[in-house]
């Protein structure tokens, strides 16, 4: 039995979210059922994160068991014939067979994108989320400092309890402005430095790195950092707020769109 | 009676088109209903460029009569309520009674988007045209410099005869690589000199400004350009295409979603 790992990007729009539903098209119905017409058996494909609806992803990893002897490459270029323009297959590789892609990830990063001006224009409408009113990303990197390390971050997560613990270590919180939509057609992190750092532009970035996150953890913590960018709340805020230990403390779940699921580290 | 002009932005993604048709949504007849809803008057709104299904606007002009003494600004956010979020009014502004969208115009610049990478990422597929072979920007230039003046362009025009006369000329043409998707929030022709020239880049851009434009003409013009890219044809043979006066021998018409209106003269 082999054990084959894909890296994924999609486009969220359209879909219920990663997780198989009765209500709606999911990627994950997508993608079981591609693997299913190429090697003809019936396949289970689990995901490092269970995206929401209208949630995207740049670098997603699943992984499936098959018994077929198709090549890697063969199995890329396989899946995509089976799949719709808004699923890409990034690369299909083999691994150990201990490898489980829920399970084995180390941390995740998610991006989450503002598009911060006067003027609306209605294409990235599904791919950012846009707020007219001023904010001060500096004064923002501040607060998103209060969330680094190991606490139970319950303030942000809806429907509590949802999960067993509610303990998450956050490595990176990193908030910054860029004059590009921070979605490229190359990898990410080879650019990410010299193009963004500092940089003025109508954009605001979120980038998010944790060992786990809580249900709409990152859209609670978006929604809390746009408070004290307005200025309504302060950087201190933060820290309350975690230690409230409740969800009604902290700000609004801000909208799918805006998020992208970047990378998973194994 | 009142005329009042229209600036349009749109996602043309769901719509057959800027014109009514019997086949599905269009952008006039959101717009009109729109007008209808908030004026309760019967509208009847023409525009400067007839945008095919899956063309984009970022400045499409429009205009319609009305009794209604409703100021400008109000008609703007009036009608952007009855709107979707695919169609935004970008300005609402009172003219002269001879004012007509459509045959006033002067000139009109249409841009056509290409992303030019190896990698696909799902989340532009509908606003530019994905092409992974590689392109020589400065040899499509000089072809592109072929086409400026006035020309008999029906070697560029779909379904030919579709207008009288398909002489027209071509003010501008110009293609260049940039590292953004050259579609930002702020109004173009501002950012347009300094972030665009001579830049390196996975995007290229084609602008073309004309006095008028046949059927499928810009798409047909940038299929051709795409040869010349792409090292098949010579910019000679762009003169020669314009002479023989037949559609077969120019290039294939490109997909539309990588084309915008993106401004009118008057």
């Amino acid at each position: 039995m082999r054990n084959i790992r894909l890296t994924l990007a999609y486009d969220g729009t359209n879909y219920v979210g990663w997780q198989i539903q009765p209500n709606g098209p999911s990627i994950q119905a997508a993608v079981k059922s591609a693997i299913e017409k190429l090697t003809g058996e019936t396949a289970n494909v689990l995901a490092a994160g269970r995206t929401d609806s209208g949630v995207h992803a740049l670098g997603q990893v699943a992984n499936f068991c098959t018994e077929s002897f198709i090549p890697c490459e063969k199995i890329r270029t396989g899946l995509q014939r089976f799949l719709p323009e808004d699923i890409i297959i990034r690369e299909a590789s083999e691994v150990d067979e201990s490898f489980h892609a829920t399970y084995s990830a180390k941390q995740k990063r998610y991006r989450y994108v503002i598009l911060n001006s006067r003027m609306v224009l209605p294409f990235l409408r599904n791919y950012v989320y846009h707020h007219h009113r001023e904010l001060d990303a500096a004064v923002m990197q501040q607060a998103a400092d209060r969330l680094i390390g190991t606490h139970d971050f319950r303030s942000f997560e809806s429907q509590f309890p949802n999960k067993a613990c509610s303990v998450r270590t956050v490595m990176e919180v990193t908030v910054g402005r860029c004059s590009i939509w921070p979605v490229w057609s190359e990898p990410i992190q080879q650019r990410q430095e010299t193009e963004l750092t500092n940089c003025r532009g109508d954009y605001i970035r979120f980038d998010i790195v944790a060992d786990g996150f809580l249900y709409n953890m990152v859209r609670a913590i978006v929604g809390t950092l746009l408070k004290v960018g307005e200025g309504k709340w302060t950087p201190d805020d933060v820290r309350r707020i975690i230690d409230q230990q409740d969800r009604s403390q902290a700000g609004e779940t801000v909208p799918p769109g805006g998020l992208y699921l970047v990378h998973v580290d194994y």
